[in-house]
């Protein structure tokens, strides 16, 4: 089972990022990608003017497009996130789309992006997005795959319960910052995977020194066992990995982790 | 607040070890510690056979001598872990002192360490010993502080519901073998002090290549930004960090992975 990771270089319109993903994601087919997996907001710049100027609803000609793209490519694909336009409200929403180009999971980022590091970066999604509030995974002829975007691998219960929902593999496109990407981004996706005995995998926006937001980059993927199967630098490019879903199991057995968990003191539950 | 990592070496007897344990305490103490911490199973080997043979009941005379030991030098001991005998049933405890040499906290290990990685580790605590079934913290003059041994630390509900009870730094005496500790030892204290933004304290015993189990040593502080504040080699020493609990709050207030947990989502609850 192989992964592209596709670490895009996102500029301002999303009529370009759609040829130029149409590129990349071309490429990701010809290095025989399963599974190909775009940035978060790889519509438009990440900030908060881009979000209601770019929000699609949709049946907009863009989702069309994405849709036709998809179906011609025949491969599996992890589109980002974009801002969704849903009457009133604009989500932070990643589409999932089978070699049809037929969407079989949206999820809409549960944890909105609301920081201020001293010194660092500031930050607020929830002046103008909403939060979504569905747990989402996906079936594919490998297994049953996760999803959530960026701010939500903060919160180790959301990993844990797609975990719990059966997901082997969790996808996250993701634009982590120059502060909490040096500190906390390798981190993260060892952690989730290591925890859960899951693959992980997140793509970032290629490094753009001139955004209002200055992506980290480093798209990676982590291993069941928890180690780094790859990460990329921060320029634009396409890397494959790959996922060997029988390695879950194997680990899940000899380190008992799920399984050893003492639900009859705690327990994490959905509401 | 100065917390001292007592990385000490091991011996068979319970005897010998709380002799040495004295000497290495009054130097943590020499060295100003507040706080010194003591490895899983600091009084015989780590293995089956020692957990009965020395499986002490809490008025046994190694007991006391501990307690006087502590009041002597003066300084709040969390006392490693012992096998604890308590009726018929065995636990791998830690017992937490004050300067007066009175037991204010303990904490018997929760998760027992089952493991058999194909190639590496093979151990089975529960052939010998009973899981606690506490939830432990403990007050102390800096703060409210949590407690969990060893394998506990892999289960990242254990590390959160200490922390929602009021924990600013979190003390792990542990044992991690040549398996998995240069996998995840270092990661999963990282791991914890990121997602809870707490500080964290393992101390393992000084590598003993003669042992049947061959602890990893690298006993560690993380901070509750996520950093490795301070990492030993494998050899025994005492190592002074410094926490400055105020800046769990900061660091809460500038990244809200607390406050931002979709509690109308999900929920981890004690049951």
């Amino acid at each position: 089972m192989k992964i592209a990771l596709v670490q895009m270089n996102v500029v301002a319109t999303p009529k370009d990022n759609l040829a130029h993903a149409k590129e990349l994601l071309q490429e990701a087919k010809n290095l025989g990608a399963d599974i190909a997996v775009l940035p978060e907001i790889f519509i438009c710049g990440y900030n908060n003017a881009c979000f209601p100027e770019h929000a699609q609803p949709e049946n907009s000609p863009f989702m069309e497009e994405m849709a036709k793209m998809v179906g011609e490519l025949g491969i599996y694909l992890v589109a980002g996130s974009i801002p969704e336009l849903d009457g009133d409200l604009i989500y932070n929403t990643s589409y999932v789309y089978n070699p049809q180009g037929e969407i079989i999971a949206k999820h809409r980022k549960m944890h909105l992006f609301d920081i201020d590091v001293k010194g660092g970066q500031y930050f607020k999604e929830s002046d103008v997005l909403s939060p979504g509030d569905t747990f989402t995974t996906f079936a594919t002829p490998w297994g049953k795959m996760g999803l959530m975007i960026c701010f939500d691998i903060r919160f180790p219960e959301l990993a844990r319960l797609l975990t719990l929902d059966g997901a082997k593999g969790i996808f996250v496109p993701a634009a982590f910052n120059m502060t909490t990407g040096p500190a906390h981004w390798e981190l993260s996706f060892r952690a989730r995977a290591m925890d859960n005995q899951v693959y992980m995998a997140g793509v970032s926006p290629a490094r753009n020194t001139e955004a209002s937001y200055v992506a980290y980059g480093h798209s990676i993927s982590t291993s069941p066992w928890g180690d780094v199967i790859h990460q990329m630098d921060v320029t634009e490019g396409v890397a494959i990995v790959e996922w060997d879903l029988e390695q879950v199991d194997r680990i899940r057995e000899q380190l008992p982790f799920l399984s050893g968990r003492r639900r009859d003191l705690y327990e994490l539950q959905k509401k």
